[in-house]
């Protein structure tokens, strides 16, 4: 079976990039991951229209990335922070490896701007490829995709 | 200095994501590494509105991710076909971990549908945070971003 003949749709990478697949969404996305996570914060720090700021949010709600946590500032009324859940943790991979390319391509004469630490060590953290077989994976080499057999 | 004193736009994830921040251009990217190149069979394969295609490789090969490539099949006129830059090919990390996360949080049922192999030995490849120290570093813990200091 060749790859033209399985459907587009029925792909691990087409629905990640139905969750991932936007800008805003994947800036929202490593702000929270830094830590920033009330609406205000996300809206003055990335610049986003406030109206495209509660769209990217909500739906990243539907799609169980985020949870909206509840809290109240002393002598304010409640209000809400987002989180990533557990599902939206596991984005960090993405984002880590969109970080290396931007560094590795988009850098410019600065250099990188951030450096991703292991906060055990404070060594650098990369993002690498590697099989089950414990081989590293040189990113740039051929990889075989095979289909799983479709359902009948 | 705080995460939210950087400004959002010098960073590597925000120009990566300028380059790959759109489903269109995801779904593109991974046909080309499955080997489909040429336009016909893109755009039968994604189903997706020919100028719409057009659109999306114009600005893969202005960021310089895709080149084409001139072909002539005996009797017909020249065409063309689109294949991944190194720069493009450096984009394999971004797509095996959103192929990652669908996996784990989209397979449904059937399981995943698409696994990919290291040709050398057929073990399935996946993505894997290092330090450079060596540790394999949980995906899921915390890690610290640092700054580079601004350029005055």
């Amino acid at each position: 079976m060749e790859w033209k003949d399985l459907d587009s749709r029925r792909c691990s990478v087409a629905r990640a990039a139905e969750v991932v697949g936007d800008g805003w969404t994947v800036l929202v996305l490593r702000d929270l991951f830094n830590g920033v996570r009330r609406f205000d914060d996300l809206a003055a720090h990335l610049g986003i229209a406030r109206n495209v700021l509660t769209r990217r949010l909500a739906a990243l709600v539907d799609e169980g990335i985020v949870e909206r946590v509840p809290y109240r500032a002393p002598g304010s009324r409640e209000r809400h922070e987002y989180r990533l859940t557990p599902a939206g943790r596991d984005l960090r991979p993405v984002l880590l490896a969109m970080l290396a390319w931007g560094d590795a391509h988009r850098a410019g004469p600065d250099g990188p701007p951030v450096r991703v630490e292991h906060p055990e060590c404070g060594a650098p953290v990369h993002v690498e490829l590697r099989c089950t077989a414990g081989h590293v994976v040189d990113p740039r080499g051929p990889l075989r995709s095979v289909p799983a057999a479709p359902t009948p």
